[in-house]
């Protein structure tokens, strides 16, 4: 069991309270561990510019601290149950190898804006993966796009036929959609780059900590200048995050629909790699498309974390215990979520149309409103012209051809204008 | 019941489905209906422009859309159940005052994409709201954290007595909290300002439609390229404004946490103004806090609106009638997150504080801390300073003041260092 | 605006904070006035029994409560916005029709208790509802699973073709799943059928209230004996209500998915009568299934209920104002959902399966599963079975049928031991 | 890596996808690798039964199966990454050791029913100790209140001082809620507790398995005869069986709020033991109810758990991969539930009362209501009465004491006729 940091004389401890107080803390708390360290480093470059630490202790600690990340990385120091948290892991550390120096470095410093500091940092590094990857799936979008703009596809609504589309249409849609999803990442990215290390317990300390130096140190934009705010923005920004997060896999979410359906039987206008498919225990003859089922369940993973955290916030200000509970939830969210969106590009890359399977989906009702469209165009009031192919749709469409119809659909966005070098302009200016 | 657009002959309606079908959508589209007006005024001249209506057409659509829009606003024209929804009624209104020129209208659009240009200009309004309403709050706060800067209040964690804190960090603390909101709120009003109209049913149309002028005719910072995007913001684009909106709602129940116990009897730190206050059909002696309980409880209704959007969002890409319900989510969410922000910074104007209850309630543990990083500072390690101050916590308080804690407390955010200058040089940022 | 019960002198009062706390509160207790009449009769009764009111002025109140209800029921009283809710309008009825008498109805009620006991009573209806309606759903369920046992489908898992089924397993399915569900409602209604009236603001009165005669007068189980769990059990029985309705509307939202993708183009086996289907306004050649649709969309709503309910408990124990935002939420969750389960029996006895579509989806792959039982059965180890079925997939199905394959599925619940009898005798069981 | 049960030859495996479509399944299958021991056992004496296995075949599984149970529980086996699953580790061990036996246990299973009958028991132990910990709850609170019943306790609504009240009315509210609590874990074991094992891959199988067998064998009170419906049953069930587990939550959030404040150096009503707080960091000076904070959150874990499954669970009849995230669901939030759930009666038993603090925030306003009653029952009508108290609030309650107001307080439930043998009563017939 750990040793407590603040346990008093006198206190008698229980076991089973300490393991609930415990949680998971300390193995979720090896996410944090290294920006724990760096944060750590910072303060100690902070105490020594007011002369609470010597240069001979700065240069001890920063020694200590890099070797302990080092030996992290390395296996040789496990973060487990014998410590309480990362952080009364990293000052024992200290005090061990440094004595004094080491029980001066949380001079200024509550437990509360250390983990504030660390998980900062973490989101920042998330958010960065959430823009980079929807960026990577935005690319493979926008090439195959191009690549595949004469390609006919049924379009649909309601799951049912409604007029021809393309390939190159439905590629251009997730494009769009990954370039939106990284510019968000990105602004929530800026929105929780703000330092909170400095805050202590959440009113400030009687010391001038230079919080400047601790800002520039680990490269925020900007200090997160109220304490009081540093703690009301814990649960704040990580949901703020999961948001961002959950842009991306709400859309992922469609995607995995898309393909789910496109790979059925009845469907058949894709065809995945095997190792996208997996078997059954019972029945030799599947191949059932489990990464794209997976990919569509990962929203609702990320959900779940939005709503712990958000049930949790139900609270006065101030630091409370039951924030520690969302630590959990951004981890166990922003693994599922980036695990799956990490799988997308390459999984996008390589699925095949059947061409014959999608021309044979494309029936001659799917030319009405092309058809009415041109009456209209040729003059026929648009609704009159309307009623008209709604009588004659079936055949209606003699004589035409997907490709024709594709062709026709000039306008912007559509099929024969897809507009492919506006959405890459605004690829390329993604950070 | 409504007169439907789509019908066709033949088919029997059945009047509980029909309601089902409706919803409350022709109450909901009340919101809508100014914007559809608009927005279609801006398409009638995109269809000049490419030679489906005449000049004299579209300045008749131009006239009866500006009529009616005014009968709309006056009460003379009354949007009701003999609609199936905004978007019929003004077609059909068009038709029968103008022919011919009513039944061009429709021409290259779909109610798909008509429904979420609306919703778009709709939204836009919304989150501007929300920016604004969230300046106004945090210039509230910054005015009384730089008159109540030395006003002393007692500093909680886990709503226990911690440190010695200020009336002017409370106040910081929301200041830059709201600064934020306005911020996100902002970021999301860019992200949704793109025009969908001219997307047609979700794959554009066989029109060269003029969308760059629809684009800039309403106002649209950028234009929403792919059709197919188009449809996939809807919900995404919803859930987006909903969660900056949380963001400000969140907020709100923290405050109105804090609120709830300073009005208690307990506490006593603050008084509201009796009109924030209710009586109780019972007890004689009561005056209840229901403002503040109500503001409390609002946030639930805007995650509830998320939990409708999101739930209804696991669908193949394309249009679906599920999307019908992410209406009344919306309109729900910004009416109840919008009024109680409105009220906000009112009561935050017109609250006392109650100082004799709050000095009574700082004691003289709440300095502990003080006298532990004043002994750090004297050369103790921190770690044994806490040691000592944690056996002599009840007589280390002794002389001193609450103004003394204050005066000391310099690290930047802190009482004696609140750095509103660079908060007030955010708030002038704010568009 | 409505005149205040609790209103005291010299307060002044805002129009726009009055609108905030009356939300729309009175518009929402139309839907519990009728349950606040009966309730108010039986308090009456009760202060009769124990002489706070002589018997004339009892029947003076019956008379006027009944009278009451009709102007309601008729429409010659409406309740509106000059009302602050529906108790204090029954009151002020009262007083106007019966001076003194009037006046006395309040003694020692609560609205508290008054507006638990009117919810109790309409959540019992409400849950009686979803057990009636669930109960016809698994009637027609098993009517057609009866007549329908032979007739084959596509056996789907991962929406992959997998084995042999059958209409009637299928049907099977979804009778067993709405038997659970009527039978949960059942459960439910009994958990919250006890009675709160005369537990006043929830820590009882100094009166000898005669809670055994109102408790049997409305119908009630039992007297829910502690006014404390009276409060606390406001939002907890309503979720508990929302959670069994949502056990349906989560069935409904399965079999919804089952019919969308059975009425596309592509799976083709069913077929929709034209009522339940729509038109585009701007695409001829649609008729959409949107009424499924509208269905798979209504458990977001419960969704929505139950988070907007759950995020405001948060609270310590005693009533608090927040509470009152669960009246719209189950209003408007009970009203989507019923809907919705009102529809489905008609909607599931007028579908029509298209044999020839179902046929063509079943191909030979479909009988693996068979051959490696069979396999098994002589002897051959399973796992060495399905390893040779796995390599002979295509070819195994030779000379089967989907008869044959449906006559062979003999384990109990399979198409060939259907166990309706044993369904049926569930069924007949439910109350 | 795990070695795939159902891998086919030539198709190349990515190890970043394996680990994607691995999670955390053979860490979550910990969880009910007991439970899959046992229902394999029951499977195989059912294919004894048809034949498939011989009596000596039998034995052997029945044996290896008790040793590989023996050896989970002892260490000496463990459930690790080089396992695809719990499922597939039997499969695998038991042909290790027994050849031919072993390839023939999973003829006529699929791993679809074997995970169904695992989580179904473990579902229904889980429910078993939800009823077992709510009995024990409310078994402490009957016995203070029995104590207490005339230790006074202001009463509050609004969190403001109302009426006054008794620990005894406190405790029987605790009380009653946690009877309701244990009575709906129990009628949702009772839902649940039907055997899924034999519906195989949701379609059944061409075998007369001996489902009569297997259910009785494993204390199933009923078979769930649809397999289709067994299929529908994962999610639901687990979604049901955390809704009774979050009843219970979500009044130990209330209970846990209730704490939260009276813990506070405001309230000063209670007195938790030390080993239930913990300390600062930073401050020495603090005491924090963490345990406490700790449980109030646990209910947000819950939601999460739902909210996931909820979410996911938009889709098709037939089983979906999706459903797999299911399983960490579960786990985590009934883990987190229970783990709180045990630590409360221990901490209800320990807590303490300051006589001293209670009486001091018994003000004479409080005294309001009994004065308005009082004169009723004299014959002044109540809105009257309530009008004078209104006015002379402050003076009203002089020279009355708590315990008078509570010796008065005799409707049915309150504090002088708490009725806790109908309570004993309803708790002596929990199961």
């Amino acid at each position: 069991m750990a040793n407590l940091l603040w346990q008093k004389p006198g206190v008698a401890v229980d076991a089973k309270i300490q393991t609930f107080l415990a949680g998971d803390d300390v193995i979720l708390d090896r996410q944090f561990f290294l920006y724990d360290c760096r944060a750590s480093a910072a303060h100690a470059q902070g105490l020594q510019h007011i002369g609470i630490l010597s240069s001979e202790e700065l240069d001890g600690i920063e020694r200590e601290l890099a070797l302990l990340a080092e030996d992290f990385r390395s296996g040789a120091f496990v973060l487990d149950e014998q410590y309480e948290d990362c952080h009364s892991a990293i000052e024992a550390r200290l005090t061990e190898r440094l004595g004094d120096a080491g029980r001066r470095i949380h001079t200024g410093r509550s437990r509360n804006d250390q983990i504030l500091v660390a998980t900062r940092l973490w989101l920042k590094d998330q958010l960065a993966r959430v823009a980079e990857l929807s960026k990577s799936i935005a690319k493979v979008a926008l090439d195959r796009a191009e690549a595949e703009k004469d390609q006919p596809l049924p379009g649909y609504t309601h799951i049912q036929r409604a007029v021809v589309s393309s390939a190159g249409m439905w590629w251009a849609g997730w494009a769009e959609a990954f370039i939106d999803n990284a510019v968000r990442a990105t602004d929530t990215a800026k929105l929780v780059d703000c330092n909170p290390l400095g805050t202590a317990a959440g009113y400030g300390v009687n010391l001038p900590l230079d919080r400047d130096h601790t800002t520039a140190a680990l490269g925020f934009a900007r200090m997160q200048i109220s304490p009081i705010y540093a703690q009301l923005s814990r649960g704040k920004f990580e949901l703020a995050a999961l948001e961002a997060l959950g842009g991306a896999t709400l859309d992922l979410r469609r995607i995995a629909w898309d393909l789910s359906l496109f790979t059925t039987g009845e469907f058949a206008f894709v065809q995945l790699p095997a190792q996208y498919t997996t078997g059954s225990s019972i029945m030799p003859n599947k191949r059932n498309p489990d990464v794209v089922e997976l990919m569509r369940a990962c929203h609702a993973s990320i959900a779940a974390a939005r709503t712990e955290i958000e049930q949790l916030l139900s609270l006065p200000s101030g630091y409370q215990r039951d924030l520690q509970n969302s630590k959990g939830a951004i981890v166990h969210g922003f693994a599922r979520g980036l695990m799956a969106l990490e799988l997308l590009p390459a999984l996008l890359e390589n699925l095949d149309w059947n061409d014959a399977a999608i021309r044979a989906a494309i029936d001659s009702g799917m030319y009405a409103t092309d058809v009415a469209v041109e009456a209209a165009v040729a003059g026929v009031p648009f609704r009159e012209a309307y009623q008209a192919a709604a009588i004659a749709k079936d055949s209606a469409g003699q004589g035409r051809t997907p490709e024709g119809s594709l062709a026709a659909r000039v306008s912007p966005g559509a099929a024969a204008d897809l507009r492919l070098d506006t959405l890459r302009a605004r690829w390329d200016a993604l950070v």
